[in-house]
């Protein structure tokens, strides 16, 4: 039985770029003498490097057009990002048409309004080697007997960096403090209490400097110093010892036999084709940018359109230490890419053996474009519970329910040390779950005085340091048509007296329903009492003359969003919001930039002014952006990794008075037993 | 492969009584002269009639000495509940030694420090045999043409009941307010428009009087009062509609191909004898009480216990609504019986086909003792992700993971309209998870002028009126031996001036730790900012210097509980709390009782009593009373059933610095990749 819909070939105005197309876009734009680029995976800072080719998403109501309105089909364009080290600006430019590219235009100005220093640039592999370079050579080279005491290290055995971020303290800084790991599995709970501090703003590396050491909570100004003074013995000494290797995940004991399996005995009941899925009622268009990770276009229940985007948009985390290489650390995914480290996923593990993988191509920091083999997941799963189900003994005998079966779209992004898995999982009941786990090792600091407060110790002379993860999530909404209002409903308990013994008065709980008017209004701060349920609402009714809406459910166990006094905060400013409402732009594609982690004092995208000029949100197109995550105080079990369970956040998007009655009722797996 | 543990007889303490003992229980007090009993399922009101036999738990410190120290086993109780009509109270004996009962002692006070009034038992079978041939005496037989005209009632048709608790205003009332619903698949959404009010208060029924109606919206003294206005056509009628038959369960679709199952292909991973489950590293015994429902005890991981209890202790609801069906509503379950609805399991949507069903006996306003098949299912499913893994490409290559497999033990209690699903989840990293879903029916009232403010429309006249769900589980960690603290963690942001740059401050976030040292500092209220890390903690430490503790991690989208100016809040205290700690007491076992919806004024247990002492709570005996829920604003995709996405909650506990690394690395199900 395939599935009773059909493939649609629309989908493709949301498909990734083929590698193709990246080939046809670099080709083009190397071509273009006047840009003077190169695509040398090791270029220069002081070089024109074209770091990142991805899809540059239709307009929305072009799209809208050639999907319902058989307009024309919108004019396929890349998106390509040269870090200009020449001209000392980050630029983007609009390529196309493709997948002939003929022409590009500069939007850099147009979608931030500003232009972008060449600081905001994310570090390519280029200037990691480069980096590298400078401190084996102004530091590692001068520091060899330090290095065998203390970390035994030599020619045949290095240690791993990891760095902070942002890079500095105010914008035009790029002041980074490297943090050293021991070169062993899971390098990111092995933290040896170095950590150097150098910068490299100048675009001829050769003027880059190191500013600072940090040797075993203690500070250095250079190499040199800590080398006299570790040779005159008037420091306090690391002495190496032999660590267990504590952060392996080898299996310690033999397998027994397999666990539980799901199988589709009678075939699948989804259907992926081309970057379209198929699934019972279901229908929706996918991508997975390279920036922002992975997106669904186009979400269809019944043939009619849900939502038109779903998306991540930014994974986010604030650490606290009382060392450098995490105490100002805040993480901005996006910048870095987190769609860009989406692997290739293990059978079995990642998703079920029985799954439907899919194969994506990217092109960033690369010289040409990159296959990652089956890095899309999708699978319908038996959850294991009903979805619904009623037994009944009183005055009747009968029991009806229904198996929650549902289609479950995954990736897995290990962004550095923290793997993300992202679910959107599409149920019966026409409700879209999106969901985020974290796992993979927590970034940890070496044990020094004074960082006990930051955190717990999770192995010898290692501390977990706290840390927010805060995820963001574009819910671009479309309840019939892309006119919507938003509505909250709760509960108040009134003071009321009974009609039928009006002396009895009693404390009742009533509906409280309101429509939020303004973008200001609807920006649901944490923290604060926000309204139990939250609609993206039609004017149209339903049969049973309620506004038809999508309720918005959330669930976070999120800490607190970095203070606003802090000029760090501008970059994340979506995180102040569960839940914030603006009216849909074009320009107003996402919630944070590639640029944000490196000029975060000033960055490309501010959130909060999305909201700044208080639109109405009256019957326009609404996009809802969810904020979800967790706190997380790490301990021991964090070691070798934090585990998904309870670990993560999301958002569910229920029919709420959409339909006349629950849709599920039209499902095929329908169970019902009556006695006779 | 069997578990590698052995299954130990010891569990059996916990074991509810088999259906000879429940024989044997009702046979020794029948045969006590004295207390005059009868068994009769439909006793009288004025008869002392045997309501229930349920295990009476062991002391802890008894169970404890057995399980742990070579101790005697305990002395096995019954606990026998008599509705003692001719005596004007409610008695609640201990009945021993099972299995041969030779006394009883009646232990009523001792348990409730007062006696319990005869009104505040449960309505019986032969209580509501009597109060329908009541109302068909005062009311129907009386309305023939109404009932006909309105409703389509005549002789082979007639309306079904539904009843308002609690049953009147005050202490001693018992008044309760039926509601009347269409004969046909889920009444519980197809309502009338037609409630009467009988004082029932009697224990002679042919006292009872009914004292008021509601018809369409119009409240008359009398039967013959409506009768007599509803002739003579000075009232609004309802005329009777056909309706379709929207609460069917039935399938409106033939079935497709089958959705994904799972299977074992190489066998069970766990053991279910008699009332023990043996499953990887985890161990259990467990119980299914008819009051309070499912049950978990010596929860042990590894060998170690974490847990004594883990249970289910009540499900609460308030409602709102102008028509006094739903106005005053306020549901305690555990007093109708939460356990005693756990009814057989449908294979392959309550449970998967594979899980194990066992088989259940109770003795609840019964002659005999009940027997439940299958009403009882243990799984292990494969959850669908990982429960931890990570992929690296950075300066090594390799995968290392483990997928989600747990066991599930799960009932379904189907408490007249809503369906309660019920899972306790043992994980591979020692987190236990328990959850609550609701799905069913609602409950909704005839939609009439002025209850637009009480929830929305839903089908025909009929409106699905606002409510709260709360749910209490008991959670009696026991964290190495029985000796706990209550410790909260949570982060705070600290402004801190940078050590290697010290004119430079920044706001650094820093764990907050406190421990809470008496009951009322430790009783979490709903609404108020509570820290977002609880744990229950042992003065022992972890390898790495840190208090072993779990952590209660709580999911709850829960409403206002009922204000405490209300006298019917007294019996829901429990609800007050999100979580609260307190002194572990053989006699504070429940924190609700099977008396509390009857004498909702005045109830047996009012939870708040057991922290008013405010005892120290540093270093004892700690249990934790943790509430979730939700607010359900019904909409019309609850019709015919809610479904159970987003309609739930629960509690993880998580092992928190309890190990000195995660536990799941000793999985068999680890699985590891590297290159070549
Ligand atoms: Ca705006
Ligand atoms: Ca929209
Ligand atoms: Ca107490
Ligand atoms: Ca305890
Ligand atoms: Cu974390
Ligand atoms: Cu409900």
């Amino acid at each position: 039985h395939p599935p009773e819909g059909k493939h649609d070939t629309r989908s493709q105005v949301f498909a990734d770029l083929s590698p193709e197309e990246y080939t046809r876009v670099r080709d083009y734009l190397l071509s273009v003498e006047e840009l003077d680029l190169t695509s040398d995976a090791l270029a220069k800072p002081s070089q024109n490097f074209l770091f990142l080719i991805d899809l540059s998403l239709p307009k929305k109501q072009h799209a809208l057009s050639y999907l319902d309105a058989d307009g024309a089909k919108p004019v396929r364009e890349a998106t390509a990002v040269v870090f200009g080290g020449a001209r000392g600006l980050v630029s983007e430019y609009a390529v196309g048409p493709l997948p002939h590219p003929t022409y590009h235009r500069d939007v850099t100005v147009e979608r931030y309004g500003t232009e972008i220093p060449i600081t905001a640039r994310t570090v390519t592999l280029g200037e990691y080697v480069l980096l590298f370079k400078c401190i084996e050579d102004q530091v590692f080279s001068k520091l060899g007997l330090l290095l065998k005491e203390s970390f035994d290290v030599d020619k045949d055995k290095q240690l791993n960096a990891f760095e902070q971020m942002p890079r500095g303290v105010k914008s035009g800084d790029r002041l980074t403090w490297v943090s050293y790991f021991r070169s062993m599995s899971g390098m990111y709970i092995h933290p040896v209490g170095l950590e150097v501090l150098i910068d490299h703003k100048s675009l001829n590396a050769s003027l880059w400097t190191v500013e600072r050491l940090l040797y075993n909570g203690q500070y250095f100004d250079s190499a040199e110093e800590l080398r006299t003074r570790y040779e005159a013995g008037d420091i306090r000494k690391i002495v190496y010892v032999e660590t267990s290797d504590y952060g392996s995940l080898k299996p310690r004991r033999r397998a027994l036999q397999v666990g539980p399996q799901q199988h589709y005995a009678e075939g699948r009941r989804f259907s992926v084709h081309s970057n379209q899925v198929l699934y019972l009622d279901w229908s929706f268009a996918f991508g997975l940018s390279a920036v922002t990770g992975m997106r669904v276009f186009d979400v269809r229940f019944k043939g009619e359109r849900i939502a038109y985007e779903l998306s991540v948009q930014e994974a986010m985390s604030v650490y606290g230490s009382v060392t450098p290489g995490l105490a100002l650390t805040k993480f901005l995914d996006s910048s870095i890419g987190v769609g860009r480290f989406a692997h290739e996923l293990t059978r079995g593990v990642d998703c079920p053996y029985t799954a439907t993988y899919v194969t994506t191509h990217r092109y960033i920091d690369v010289a040409a474009p990159t296959r990652f083999l089956n890095s899309i997941c999708v699978f319908e799963h038996n959850m294991g519970q009903p979805l619904r189900r009623h037994f009944s003994d009183f005055f009747s005998n009968s029991y009806g329910g229904l198996v929650n079966s549902a289609l479950v779209f995954r990736t897995i992004t290990a962004i550095g040390n923290y793997d993300y898995m992202w679910d959107f999982i599409f149920y019966q009941n026409g409700a879209v779950e999106a969901k985020v786990h974290a796992t993979g090792y927590m970034s940890t600091s070496y044990l020094v005085d004074g960082n006990e407060k930051y955190g717990h110790q999770v192995a010898p002379k290692v501390l977990g340091n706290i840390h927010t993860h805060f995820v963001n999530f574009k819910v671009d909404l479309d309840v019939l048509g892309v006119k919507n209002v938003f509505q909250t409903k709760d509960m108040a308990y009134v003071n009321v007296s009974m009609p039928w013994n009006p002396e009895h008065h009693a404390m009742i709980p009533q509906l409280v329903e309101q429509q939020l008017n303004t973008e200001q209004e609807a920006a649901l701060r944490y923290g604060t009492k926000t309204p139990r349920y939250l609609h993206i609402a039609s004017q149209e009714l339903n049969r049973w003359g309620h506004q038809r809406s999508y309720r918005l459910q959330v669930t976070t166990f999120a800490g607190d969003p970095l203070p606003e006094s802090q000029p760090e905060e501008r970059s994340m400013s979506w995180a102040r919001y569960k839940v914030a409402i603006t009216r849909h732009k074009d320009r107003e594609q996402t919630s944070s930039s590639l640029y944000s982690q490196n000029n975060i004092w000033s960055p490309a995208v501010d959130f909060s002014k999305y909201i700044q000029d208080n639109e109405s949100i009256d019957n326009e197109d609404l996009v809802a952006w969810v904020t979800t995550g967790f706190l997380h105080i790490p301990h021991a079990e964090d070691v070798p990794n934090t585990v998904t369970v309870g670990n993560g956040g999301g958002v569910i998007l229920r029919p709420h008075n959409y339909f006349d009655e629950d849709p599920s009722v039209h499902s095929p797996d329908a169970v019902y037993i009556q006695p006779g």
